[in-house]
């Protein structure tokens, strides 16, 4: 179960109450994905996640196609979460007429290529205002799932990636929107087409990617927990260390360039991983044997439970919540 | 891939040709519920729909627990429609405040407990619109899975119950929100207690009843294709016939007690089945051993494809079509 802001952990929580408790073995409400026997024995990964005009997305920043390619990647990154690969999506579309739901497909079949995760269902449905509703399924191929909750003192703290680069996107698409107001076309078609950094910075915030192939490795070089970096840092490794009862003392936050130190920290939506291990020779192997970059050394896990430092300092646990019409 | 009117046949034929086709053995858009391969080697049924406010309901005449009952049941229902049972759920819930959430989850709570459909994740977020979608796993154990298109002429057409009970539901509760405006309460709770049937039928329509029993006997009596009456008897008919090829010439609809035979036609929202089976006396052990009410016989396949017939005239294909707001 994911959660965007505004006092939607403690409903989270309520919710837990209400319903009957995961069964040994499985793990349902409180990660990133549920985990659950199959019929046959296996092991299934399930996860939701909705996006929502005026929440998630702006339709005068974005394509209606970026939003199909959103609404899909950010359920895939909750599989890869998991150390988990996608299978199979439905997607539930609220509100859009003929052109926009093109639009829409024509992102979510991108995503659906890209990320291997066939979309075989779904529901249309008119209404007064655009969600997209994605549900995956996917698969760990019979190793166990990394929770959120298995951390341990001592353990190194790693992600998959430098961070801030969408909520830099979204600041220069603004921006681009705003000075720029009087030329047609989306923001990200406007003035300079020669900036390259305009254009990675706005992609990721339009495009964000899923790190599956990451995951797997995590996985494979004994990752003990993991999250995804949708919330923000300081949230997410709050969500990591309170689930697994440690404390977390980072050295440093990767930046991404052209972002801000606060973008960094508290931007989210970067869907990099973040995990931590107790063998840090084994997660340069597993990640060397996938071709993959090393995941950038961030801290480590410590006994005091309550602990959350970024060197010195508090790490602040501010980030995503209603970026686009904060409450 | 279900859909709730107003062109969107056309656009789920449009998103059908964005995508890539189902292999061999597996069932994608266009039925009840998907029908994919497990890691496993099991099928594995999946299926989504949204339940929107002002769409599917109303506050005004319904409460939030009843839409999180709907939002399951419906869910359900399209993996009963294809012979199976469910498994788990996934719920994603869009601009519901903290009471609201509460009693949705309480509804929802219910129906996972009746169909045995373990709520395991989820996602919340503010939006501007009520809407909940559910995306549901389910398993036919082995067996076959029912599909739209496999009805053969000369196979005989059963609907597992009366039809109209939740249009008459809709047309009752209004009459008494309407005449019964001064009073305090739900429109449920307003005027006479002792009305029998105005209790039922507004059961019939705030809590529909997923048949899971009944497609399973259908199933094992051999069904030959299956659909669940969400659209209207004259639309769910036809797009069983059109799937399978076949025309479909009816003898009667049975009409519930309280609802008029256009109710029973084109309400929709009954979620009884419908299916066509080769041997009757297979469907009527089928049901008998699961100690169900037998299926009611309402006509015929025949090898005219285009043929919709009622008696001698033509069958309407009329139906839910944004009964709340027409469009």
């Amino acid at each position: 179960m994911s959660e965007g802001g505004n006092g939607e952990f403690a409903a989270i929580e309520r919710i837990r109450r209400l319903l009957p408790p995961a069964p040994e073995g499985e793990t349902w409400i409180g990660d990133d994905a549920a985990v659950v026997g199959g019929t046959a024995g296996e092991r299934m990964l399930l996860a939701t996640d909705a996006v929502v005009e005026g929440v998630h997305f702006d339709l005068d920043l974005v394509d209606a196609a970026d939003v199909g390619w959103k609404a899909l990647a950010v359920n895939v990154s909750d599989v890869a979460a998991m150390g988990g690969r996608p299978l199979h999506a439905l997607v539930s579309v609220v509100g859009a007429g003929a052109d926009m739901l093109d639009r829409l497909m024509r992102g979510l079949a991108d995503a659906s290529t890209a990320y291997r995760c066939d979309v075989v269902g779904g529901d249309l449905s008119s209404g007064p205002c655009l969600v997209v509703a994605v549900a995956v399924t996917g698969t760990t191929d019979g190793r166990r799932a990394v929770l959120r909750s298995k951390a341990l003192a001592g353990d190194v703290l790693y992600v998959t990636g430098p961070l801030g680069r969408s909520a830099a996107g979204l600041r220069v698409l603004r921006a681009r929107a705003g000075a720029l107001a009087d030329q047609a076309g989306p923001p990200w078609e406007r003035g300079s087409t020669g900036d390259s950094q305009f254009a990675e910075l706005a992609a990721a915030y339009r495009r964000p990617v899923a790190r599956v192939a990451e995951g797997l490795a995590a996985s494979a070089g004994g990752a003990t927990a993991m999250i995804d970096v949708s919330d923000g840092l300081g949230i997410d490794l709050d969500h990591l260390a309170t689930a697994s009862g440690v404390g977390v003392v980072l050295d440093t936050v990767p930046i991404a360039d052209g972002a801000s130190r606060e973008e960094a920290l508290a931007g989210g939506e970067d869907y990099e991983l973040v995990f931590a291990a107790g063998d840090p020779d084994a997660v340069a192997r597993a990640f060397a044997e996938a071709s993959l970059r090393p995941p950038i050394r961030i801290g480590r896990c410590v006994p005091e439970r309550t602990l959350r430092l970024l060197g010195a300092d508090p790490l602040p646990a501010t980030g995503w919540e209603h970026r686009l019409k904060p409450a």
